[in-house]
């Protein structure tokens, strides 16, 4: 019975594939004038993986769970799962967001040029009335919004989310104001403002992925606007990088990033191939692994060792070791998300996570958020927006529908805390460039598993423990103080 | 009824243009290892594009055809040959010859590296026999060949190729034997030994592709190991070339050939996009416009006056451009086809048609096939390979299983002698760049109608005229005599 459903899923399977490599396309090498039909394809395709998901519904209505090993219970899960989503969710409200979201994208970029929300606002307000609809029809226990980020963090709701911004939160502050005061890691630093040769960079960008050990036979890594990486199987993950000339933390930092998604991706069972459970088990515990790379490892006082010959042969910085860590780490309250540091940037988060929740329960409307944003702003990092690209117009998720998704980066910085705690002689292992070995911690407890367990179930198997944000504290003090 | 066909269409459109550009990615930047996983891909979704037309069988058969216009009687005979297809050939024998090609490819590609027939031999038998039963399955009438050409050529039959072959090769041995007798186009050309830098080579392909009027908003090029065209869309058509450092005409006229092939589905009335007449007319017909560019156009003495002062620049020729001129068009008898000037092409062609056909008619056998091809060989330009890969064993189209598919290439050539003699003031318009008034007249002839009449409906249509092989002797002598 499981055997006829993975068959049948193999159509899923190269739907989903299809799509992938559309959407790597669309970002990389397509000739700008097929945006229009390229939508066209992605559309047909979603509902061609629709109907091949909803023909299976009898089959695994009919499946005895109990017999089925973790595997197998796995991808039975995720399958009941989209038809949960399919069949209370219809067609109807899934194309209105596609074809909504598609125009508020363009329409969100022009308003945030124009630092003008009245043209956006419609907009935006008719996606909340959309994901709020969406969570009403998925049903709920307690807040509308656990509907909502369940679909990123399967079993996560508000009184989680609640309690961990709740603790985390005046930790952080405790040591932001120390750092600040000390000023080491807060003062300002020259190499942000030195520009650089694209072509020099791409070069220490291909050394660093050398020496992270990327397999370039089933993995490649591009340029596009906006770093991202992309699955399209398990011997096919690519990622992507941007060099804008100027504060060559940025790519680098992207690149060591998406290289921690891919490594996610890569290391999960190549037998699970063709169905549903070869993907990561949550966005939290994607971002886990993106944030341990890029933050824990790839700004440590040891990789930076590893790096700085690099950075000295290939672009002649004049700066000491010590200098060029400082300038990895620099820490200071921020208006802009993507530029926020370590330690900032859950604030940026929290702030995120407070609007959305009171949008979808209704506490909140649309037409009140430039306002909020800035006292919110105001509150966490004590600093004010002077204009809306600055504030509640920076990010383009709202604009795309995402509802749900912003906590999982606080998740995934938690999580990067809690394997900075399990991994042992951490400092050592990256000092000797035994990648291979921290990789292969991640995999056994983490990668392998695919999207075999729901996060919590796979996360107290591997560490005993859930998202514990006392992790992630530890870590910064650690680090900073 | 035509307009519900259409819709339910809009999938297999979406999956043919998935393939598409799985085909692409292929061919230029998947990392290595996806190999297996993507033919995994592309069956089912082959499957999916089958299950989807058949879906269409009843619809189609209860339509009334004669309250159609031209582009609904095209849709309507290309979905019910796809059809006939399908019901004819039954998955499994599809199926295995899919199979059996991806692996045959291989084998060939050892073979002809071992100079060792034995080994390919198996494969290529299994394949004949395949495509004898494709061929009965489908049905014929007269030759079962034409079973198979009809693929790629819709109506064209081994009596017309017959005809077109024994009136066109004795004029073109007339004419070859006067140009190597008189040996301004036969003699050695030290340009043919120049080597190049891949990169001002690739500038000059870049200003080839301006001069031409490639859209860019539409269109890119790329390398691959062979130079091909692929339409994803009526707004994303991309060509690759290849660099191989040594004997630039090489990667210029393959640059001028595949845009030619990517005019011509540039050229498509995007008011067809997503349905089945989106595409070239037929194999021959769509040759027939390469060649035009690359031969016709690109070779002239006005073509190479537009290119020489680029190539002395980038190159830093030093022969004058009536040596540039003669490189282009040397002439003279060679073993390797895809090497053949324009006058002893069309006989490296004849010789495959005559096996081709003579294998499925059960007439040779083949064992016998390395002596029969050096006796044709011999026969028709009067040298003999040495080695199997001078030979039997050096066209990837067998191993592929497309057999049917060779004739088109002198169907295209005619072709392109036929434009070139309808084409008012040619030359003035090259040499005045009148490209943009020579893309009009193909378009208003034969590109702008997709495939929305058969081949020979289409050229009467447009010349009053089909395959006549004087045009591309006519076209030659005035060339080259």
């Amino acid at each position: 019975m499981l055997q006829e459903i993975l068959e049948r899923y193999k159509r899923v399977w190269a739907l989903n594939y299809s799509q992938a490599l559309l959407a790597w396309d669309l970002e990389t090498y397509m000739p700008e004038e097929d945006s229009a039909l390229r939508g066209e394809v992605y559309a047909n395709i979603s509902t061609m993986i629709r109907e091949q998901i909803m023909a299976m519904k009898e089959e695994l209505e009919r499946i005895r769970e109990e017999d089925l090993d973790d595997f197998g219970k796995g991808t039975i899960r995720l399958l009941k799962r989209a038809i949960k989503f399919y069949s209370a969710v219809p067609k109807e409200i899934t194309e209105e967001l596609e074809r909504l979201t598609s125009q508020s994208a363009v329409v969100w970029r022009e308003s945030r040029k124009r630092e003008d929300f009245a043209s956006f606002r419609p907009y935006l307000e008719r996606i909340v009335e959309i994901e709020r609809q969406i969570a009403e029809k998925l049903g709920y226990e307690g807040h509308p919004y656990n509907a909502l980020v369940d679909l990123y963090e399967e079993g996560i709701t508000v009184e989680d989310l609640d309690s961990i911004f709740s603790k985390l939160l005046p930790d952080l502050k405790t040591i932001l104001e120390k750092v600040l005061s000390e000023g080491y890691f807060s003062s300002p630093h020259p190499l942000k403002e030195m520009s650089y040769d694209v072509k020099k960079m791409e070069e220490v960008n291909r050394e660093v992925l050398k020496i992270l050990g990327m397999p370039t036979g089933s993995f490649r890594m591009d340029v596009s606007a906006h770093p991202f990486t992309i699955r399209i199987s398990s011997k096919d993950v690519r990622i992507t990088t941007r060099y804008e000339g100027v504060d060559f933390r940025s790519t680098i930092f992207s690149v060591i990033h998406e290289s921690g998604h891919a490594m996610y991706e890569l290391s999960i069972d190549p037998n699970y191939e063709m169905t549903p459970v070869a993907t990561g088990a949550s966005t939290g515990i994607h971002e886990s692994q993106s944030r341990f790379w890029e933050n824990v490892i790839g700004r440590s006082k040891e990789f930076t060792r590893i790096l700085y010959p690099i950075l000295k042969d290939k672009l002649n910085i004049r700066d000491d070791e010590e200098s060029v860590y400082r300038y990895f780490n620099l820490v200071s309250p921020s208006l802009i998300r993507v530029d926020a540091d370590e330690i900032t940037y859950n604030f940026h988060i929290a702030l995120r996570y407070e609007i959305e929740k009171n949008l979808i329960s209704g506490k909140v409307s649309v037409s009140d958020l430039p306002s909020i944003w800035d006292d919110f702003m105001d509150k966490y990092l004590g600093i004010r927006p002077k204009t809306l690209s600055e504030g509640v117009l920076q990010d383009i998720h709202w604009s795309q529908g995402s509802f749900g998704y912003f906590p999982t980066y606080t998740l995934g910085n938690i999580l990067a805390g809690t394997m900075y705690h399990f991994v042992d002689d951490l400092p050592m292992k990256i000092a000797s460039k035994d990648f291979p070995g921290i990789r292969s911690f991640l995999t056994d407890k983490i990668c392998k598993y695919g999207a075999i367990y729901p996060p919590k179930v796979l996360l107290n198997k591997a560490f005993g423990e859930v998202y514990d944000p006392k992790r992630l504290t530890a870590y910064l003090e650690r680090k900073y103080l």
